[in-house]
């Protein structure tokens, strides 16, 4: 089964917008044992009928991203009709659903709005809870076209929580699963990865390997046919990985700390400096987070660490902000402040000013103490690029917690 | 002049890794005035013969990244080259060059990278310091085709050094630059923004208007040969749009933020609650943010509230965690705290629970008040969908104080 995307919009062609949509898309089909074979990007207009007819003419899938909204250049919807032969036909009951969307945010809703009412001939309408515009899925006896909103919060939802199944049950005498796990690994090169488990995995049997590299961490994907042997990869790799393995398939860091500190019953407070309130938004973005996580800081000024979490004048000066007796300092402040069991720490250099000979950019140091009196203390080098910087620095400070709560 | 990019790997086809280079090429290209008009994405192997000949059969200038590597998948050498009808010869200095680096690292060098030593007939040669695989360049009297290694530290130096000014000599007489603006809109939909200013653009000249609508916000782009065109163009939505504008071009909202504040050598304070140190992490993701920020508080707890930021008790019995005036006094215990100009607070229901039939998931309170003794309050209802949620508040958090420092 031949599966094509098509990507619409200027703004991905001018390099404005990175198309985060084909990784996406491309991982879930990979769980149908489906692969994309071809992925093709296109300006809003014309070129989207375009485009459409030869997917449509190679494959047997065509899933079409963005194009449905309510402007004229949005054409996604009158070219998917052409190319199937279809009428647009007006469903009221969808400008009625729009219309209280528009109300409920107390806002005046136009006429502009209409065209995303309109569906072609014996198409499936999927429901937008995240949007205005809904997705479509037209088929006839030889291609099925999946047309999807362009917002990610709205594609997301709508591919996991509609279209999913409906190929699933569309498809389900063709489709040969894939079975796939991923273990998620922080600390460690992907040629250490690898030398550590590659030529035993493959003495299992024909397990594809797959790694990912980020910095600092390295996600090792094992892929098979056979779901056994996926297991018994997987089994082996977590022995020769240990904890370096910080999650496994697509949980996150923060969704395993959350998890962890839930399940045990305890809550963790953040005190960041470099991180800039990173590590508390990560933690902050996993539902229910809120029963683990009750305070942070980002004391981003040596007086904040000073008046915020009580970090004596004089250890500033000795040791400077960026040390691992401020670190430890921090975190101590904050488990006094918090009431919480745990809190974690981060002072460091995010550039790009700041650094000097002694004291780099990207120097980093952790501190993680609890009420059962245990402290960690660390540091780190990372690389000095912003963003990159913080990211590295807030999943260090999250692996500290994750640590301590296993 | 119509240009084509066609990216080779199966790594992107996975969802193993994003394709960067879409981006890196089209902002550059639009440099020269030259615009993507289709990218596609094949995996390795025979697929780049049939994206590479389509794309050739369309365009004036195909860019083909990766598929020049040492190993059999990569045959983006031997596609050019018959599509181009050319023979493959063996050049030894290039050999040579390869194997001079393997030296360099002390690496053997095996017969594999032999076929990065072959040149399509009449090629030009593009050096690699960053990597084995040189680039090549090959043109007839309709098409240039130029072929990139697929590493961003190998592409990128190439094209900037070598590329580029090719390009720039090859097609000195017909490059006609394109100008852009893009302005960026908060708090309108993309129907409000197109019914106020379309019509009026279009009377301008034949000016190409697109919309990229995100939750909350919409960006505005004006394209047009005509320098002076879009300059008026601009000038004409911002008449109408006014201060709904955040920012123009590719500035984001907390870069705004930051130099507002730092221009005025004004600080800014952030107490928040359902956002979770998104506002205070956005902040800090801008170069010299900690000249303006220096007190950030994530008081997610009520109790959090009450001991950072001496938010009074009974404030908070009488009008819930979620209410105009928790979020003013947290503001003003943020200014107060902080000996900042400015603070901005946050509090509301990100979901998925704690929502009640009064007080919603999506409802939030926004303050900003500053030593002036101005105080702004603001409720809005916003996506129920937690990081969209997030994202829309810390947005319209940093809004409000960009509108105090304007």
């Amino acid at each position: 089964m031949r599966v094509e995307i098509v990507n619409t919009g200027t703004e991905l062609l001018l390099g404005r917008v990175a198309n985060t949509h084909l990784g996406f898309l491309a991982q879930s089909l990979l769980g149908l044992g489906l692969r994309v074979e071809r992925q093709t990007t296109v300006p809003d207009g014309a070129a989207i009928a375009e485009a459409l007819d030869e997917a449509m003419a190679r494959a047997d899938l065509v899933i079409v991203t963005g194009g449905l909204g309510p402007t004229s250049d949005d054409i996604t919807r009158d070219a998917a009709a052409a190319a199937f032969g279809r009428k647009l036909i007006f469903h009221p009951e969808i400008l009625d659903g729009i219309a209280a969307k528009f109300a409920r945010r107390n806002l005046a809703m136009n006429d502009l709005q209409r065209p995303q009412a309109l569906v072609p001939e014996g198409g499936v309408v999927l429901d937008n809870p995240n949007g205005t515009a809904p997705g479509l899925i037209l088929s006839n006896e030889k291609t099925v076209a999946v047309l999807l909103p362009g917002p990610p919060g709205e594609l997301r939802p709508m591919w996991t929580d509609d279209v999913l199944p409906w190929l699933r049950k569309k498809f389900a005498h063709s489709l040969v699963p894939v079975h796939e796990a991923t273990l998620r690994i922080l600390g460690m090169g992907e040629t250490r990865v690898q030398s550590l488990v590659e030529n035993a995995v493959k003495a299992l049997g024909p397990v594809e390997i797959g790694y990912c590299a980020r910095p600092g961490e390295v996600d090792l994907r094992l892929i098979a046919p056979d779901e056994n042997l996926v297991r018994q990869a997987a089994a082996l790799a977590r022995g020769k990985l240990g904890d370096a393995i910080y999650a496994e398939g697509s949980e996150t860091m923060e969704q395993v700390v959350v998890r962890l500190a839930r399940a045990a019953g305890k809550t963790v407070a953040a005190a960041e400096s470099c991180t800039g309130g990173l590590v508390a938004n990560r933690i902050t973005n996993v539902p229910h987070s809120s029963e683990m996580f009750r305070y942070g800081w980002v004391t981003y000024a040596n007086e904040a660490k000073m008046t915020e979490l009580g970090v004596p004048a004089g250890l500033l000066e000795m040791h400077g902000a960026v040390s691992a007796e401020v670190a430890q300092a921090m975190a101590g402040g904050a488990l006094r402040g918090s009431g919480a069991d745990l809190a974690v720490a981060v002072t460091g250099i995010a550039g790009p000013t700041g650094g000097t000979l002694e004291k780099p950019v990207g120097l980093v140091y952790f501190a993680l103490v609890s009420t059962t009196g245990k402290t960690e203390v660390m540091e780190r080098k990372l690389l000095p690029v912003r963003e990159t910087f913080k990211y590295m620095a807030s999943q260090i400070a999250l692996d500290l917690v994750r640590r301590a709560l296993v």
